[in-house]
């Protein structure tokens, strides 16, 4: 039923944070903290998944987070393979899963995928051998569940624990992946108040069935929070009706320091990056005191290292 | 004389499977054997390259093919660069042999070149210094001779020998570099009757003469066959004159549950992929009972294995 | 106040020749000796910076200059992570910076930086953080030091010292970033005369302010020299008012048998690569016995090692 999960309740694939158990997105948080100190060392290596094959399967490109996935990998000994599918059999014509058998024949142990279309690594977990696992590296505007993971591992070093918590995710929800698997999260583990706000065209309809709540003003929406994560604002979607102009955007949900004294004194404010300055986050907020967006950077290395191996590693 | 052999009779290149020896082919396969049970591993790596810096030379771009080469070399341990001529250094107007020159000084030890035009490989092997080794990865209509070596494996291990079979190569006999490789293999390995399969304007003239018998029906074609070889239509053949529809070549020349039937009951079914699936084959038959398509994946990376071992490993 | 050095004098970061020390330049010349037998070992490879994470951060597109880094970086066992950043997150709006932040602070070692515009890679050492070293690979017209350094290991290879050498950069001075690098690190070094040669069109105003002789025929300049380093002529300088044709400049400035006679008997021929055969220089005289071009090329991984070395391994 739980195609993440295995029959005994281990970690099967990655594909979203939505209806995974909070004892498992514990167990990555805990995995996570453990190699945390590996990028510290002199030698940012771990033997662990030595000889194995990974492959970064990316149907739509992405260098950042590809590069993630890649020093995840290499600092855990893997061996990776890097595919643009775009841009070569693909474009012959060759189905997804003709791809992804092709590989999985190689004895291929994983694939990261990333793809502009909602469900696609589902539907490659469906179909794989039982020996290969899938993490989802991004999928349509579904799921994003390394960067919620290493959103939920940053609150946790910032703040401890979540039952206490009010935190508030601002901007664009309607078209984020990242927001719907920070949601789950959160849930998940527990926050009493998660809050949306943004504009009415740019929140899914019917969102609060989610568990949120929402607000369509920063000034309401901010009050008394404890973390503030901002989403980034697509320049594409400027050029649709939803939005008149960045500078209006800016001026009515953008995080300035003015808007973040509304939330508690000791708020953190994290973006899942690339960041549009001056457009969803003033400069002087995404440079500030408050600001973990470059720590949550760090610890996404440690919680993609993390998810690898358990997945690959049979310690899960 | 012969630029792939040494004067002692050891593989010093691999260009083309024409005029190999016999005795060459079955020490590849032999080899490649030896690596099968690498894949299989926990660790699925071997020390035998280690240090040895093989260049994937890739002047007409191919994900897939390029893939299986990296694979095979990190499974051995070599460091692997991946490069792609066209949209770099080769744009700038520098000569195919500055390039192999400038790699050579970087203490290069094997080139594994894809090349759009027929003799490519050939000519940098004839150039290129004593100790590094080039593997011929598809130039132009030509050779892909590791190819046609993973067609011979997956032949041997599904029918033991060569001496007794029948075996047809169908489609676009014309435009294959796939099929050019085979025929010779079959041939120099002792395969009684092989048979090309396919319409007069994707068969090439004088055919005959590669010691093959021609038809221009499957039903006459596959009949009694042990092994059927399915080629890939290249959807730009349907462009120009030479054929008039996908669906018409499929009516005639697709390989159905229907048509290979006709073929003996144990008869395998063999593609290099990546398939037109309703073009040159069924569905039905691709995922079939007797489609070996996806361990020719497998065994591919094992005879790369096999022939980058065996020319850098100086175990040959 | 010398951003390439730290406080007790080492290598900090390599951005320019201009300014370097002679120690420093010495040093890294003679750190490359001791790196020229690890191409030529059965096991190309030392175990100096495993598990370090080095970044080719190409701006500005460079297969080859890209490959050199990465031989090099995987030959001193360090993990090499390619990024191509115009056709990424560069694209998405992000900043340099957020980019060198963000790589950052996924623990990474060091930057090879590539960039068309000058002085890319001094923004990007002022602001990286204490740990990281950042070598410049190329930033617009201004700099490409491990071009000169290799440079300079070629010339000391060959003629043993500088103190008593003339030295001539032949070609398009103008655009070029390596006779830019060349030119300091001769003089540094304490070549007595480096001689500039090029029509008016293709010299920078005030480059005798540069410690050079200025010649416009190669009849004067090449006159009783040692070294005669040829520049690359960019096909693109033809299109603009620079110059007439690639004929016509040939005819002047390309560098055939006979004007190479007027140079000293036992003078080298260097050329930065990749060349313009027929343009600035002759296939007779670039593939003579006076071209040492290649073996540049084979000095050019010595020098890139011994720079990362020095660098991250902390033995500088």
């Amino acid at each position: 039923m739980n195609l993440q999960l295995t029959a005994d309740g281990r970690l099967r694939h990655l594909l979203t944070l939505d209806g995974l158990p909070r004892a498992i997105l514990t167990q990555i948080l805990d995995t996570a903290e453990s190699f945390m100190d590996v990028g510290e060392r002199e030698v940012k290596k771990v033997p662990l998944l030595r000889g194995k094959s990974i492959f970064n399967l990316f149907f739509e490109p992405s260098t950042r987070t590809r590069t993630t996935f890649e020093i995840a990998a290499k600092r855990l000994s893997a061996d990776v393979v890097n595919l643009n599918i775009a841009t070569s059999s693909q474009t012959k014509g060759e189905a997804i899963l003709d791809t992804v058998d092709n590989l999985a024949a190689m004895h291929a142990d994983m694939f990261i995928v990333r793809h502009s279309q909602s469900g696609a690594a589902h539907f490659i977990a469906r179909n794989v051998a039982p020996h290969i696992s899938v993490v989802n590296a991004g999928d349509g505007r579904h799921a994003h569940p390394t960067q919620g993971l290493l959103d939920m591992f940053t609150i946790r070093r910032y703040k401890g624990a979540f039952h206490n918590l009010t935190v508030a995710v601002v901007g664009d929800v309607l078209h984020s992946r990242v927001a719907r698997s920070q949601i789950h999260a959160l849930t998940t583990l527990g926050v009493p108040e998660v809050r949306v706000i943004g504009p009415k065209t740019l929140l899914p309809a019917g969102v609060e069935q989610m568990g949120v709540q929402v607000f369509h003003n920063m000034e309401d929406g901010l009050r008394d929070c404890d973390v503030v994560i901002m989403l980034r604002l697509q320049n594409e979607r400027m050029k649709g009706a939803l939005l008149p102009s960045a500078q209006e955007y800016f001026k009515f949900f953008g995080l300035t320091p003015g808007k973040l004294a509304l939330a508690k004194p000791d708020a953190i404010v994290m973006h899942p990056g690339p960041m549009n300055r001056g457009v969803e986050i003033d400069s002087e907020v995404a440079d500030g005191p408050q600001s973990v967006i470059l720590p949550q950077v760090t610890y996404g290395i440690a919680v993609r290292m993390a998810v690898m191996a358990m997945l690959a590693g049979g310690n899960g």
